[in-house]
């Protein structure tokens, strides 16, 4: 299943999306006891899923999508969205070779994952601006990113049971002002502009990826093909992050994990390509979809 | 006021603290209009206080304080707590030199905040125990830190308006795995461990406080002074935090700013003295209070 998260008139609620229809389950009307916000439908688990799913089937309460506003999956997430840093071979080291990168020692790639945060408030939906007039030292760059959504939560999750806590799959583009990433050390102000974590533009349940290391992602920026890869060449795989942060951190239900991005980004280029106003930039994931932001 | 968020068997609500008597109002029976949970409650702005110091100063529904259980004043931030590194002259050049920073340059002070975050599910209260055999690289450390509760949000806070955005006080103990926080490199993991975030015991609201500068800031282990400062000597002052943040970021009634800690932590010492299952770590800033935690 795609789950959406939309807005008309009507107020912001949860549906299901047929893609190949270009239709939508409007869930609040189909199934009117299910939450109507996802992270409180994604605490539901399973029995939230099936009731979805019948709902979808019934072919009751469809909406055209050119009808509704797409939202971010999840437009308000609980926490922080946690993010890995250098994730890619390929990444790691132009971002290493790139002068951008505030950590000290000589590595390249790290030992260990590398995980900052982006504050909720960045959060914006498929089709809306990033504002790049918000980084006055005019170095925004893209990252695009497969991120995990976490359905039940936990700690001390072992990697072999990893993927039983994994409820589906959105994208995210990790949007940085990469000067202020370098300045400041610590990365977490430098990717946490209002506006710099487009989302979307749908969450693919678990159940319909069957091997996630085979997913592709491609980013392009006003059509030009910038990035271009596979999930299987992150150098700590989705059971290493999950068992990584959950030694020691409870995760929760809707918990978002960006699991990095790879190589390709603007500061890998010489002189370094950084988006400006009028750019537009598009990451595309399938069976995820493509999230497309223009730049203002 | 004391505002206070509490519990007992009818539940967990807010009230205000008359620390003198011992006593509290219990605001779910003085004002139960109001709401019952802090971050809803300060985005009322003066009218809550106002409701709330009213509910006060008619004497009904008090409770001792010793009838019920203190928890932090914000269980559960809709965000990351926001934590200053390095804000303190003396504690920059201790960390600096302790070999537990993993930021590149030979800088000891910074030339502008950095900026990381703690995850909400480390919050514990005021008494609980901080579970030190999470962090199996055996390096607990405290920081005793100033926390600003901020009350109007918004973006562009210029410094000569942050005040007037400063809703109280609260104390934050920053308890952090140095060997994790340095061996990730960025400081999220190292920072967010279950029970690592001890908060409160209060909000002092920002009226009681004239100059915030004068507070000064005295840590404890098993009785030892080991912290002991003036927040004069913060490197970035609060009216210079609030203004970084908020340029590009916007900021939340109920956000919270652990503005740093001093010098005389653990890995200040040779050898360091990490804390152990058994030792009582408190914070002390007037007119907060007390935040006082065992280690288990």
């Amino acid at each position: 299943m795609h789950l959406i998260t939309f807005s008309d008139s009507k107020g912001r609620r949860i549906g299901v999306l047929d893609r190949a229809a270009g239709k939508l389950t409007d869930l609040s009307v189909a199934a009117p006891d299910l939450p109507q916000e996802m992270q409180a439908f994604i605490r539901l688990g399973t029995s939230g899923l099936a009731a979805a799913k019948a709902a979808a089937a019934s072919g009751k309460a469809t909406l055209n999508l050119d009808q509704v506003k797409l939202e971010a999956p999840i437009p308000r997430p609980a926490k922080n969205i946690m993010c890995v840093g250098k994730n890619y071979h390929e990444h790691a080291k132009e971002f290493h070779n790139s002068g951008f990168d505030a950590s000290a020692g000589a590595n390249a790639v790290p030992e260990l994952p590398i995980i900052f945060t982006k504050a909720p408030t960045s959060v914006i939906a498929q089709g809306e601006a990033i504002d790049s007039s918000l980084d006055h030292t005019n170095s925004v760059d893209y990252e695009g990113e497969l991120t995990v959504v976490i359905g039940t939560g936990g700690r001390g999750i072992k990697k072999a049971d990893a993927f039983k806590h994994v409820y589906g799959y959105t994208i995210i583009n990790d949007v940085t002002a990469r000067t202020m990433q370098h300045a400041h050390k610590q990365w977490f102000l430098g990717k946490s502009l209002d506006t710099f974590c487009p989302m979307g533009p749908t969450i693919v349940t678990a159940d319909e990826v069957k091997d996630v290391t085979k997913l592709h992602l491609v980013t392009k920026v006003n059509g030009e093909t910038r990035q271009d890869a596979l999930v299987s060449d992150l150098i700590f795989d989705i059971p290493t992050l999950i068992e990584t942060l959950s030694a020691t951190m409870t995760l929760e239900p809707g918990d978002l994990i960006a699991t990095g991005t790879c190589a390709g980004v603007g500061i890998g280029f010489k002189p370094p390509k950084f988006m400006k106003k009028g750019d537009v930039v598009a990451v595309t994931i399938e069976p995820i979809g493509t999230l497309e932001n223009p730049v203002a």
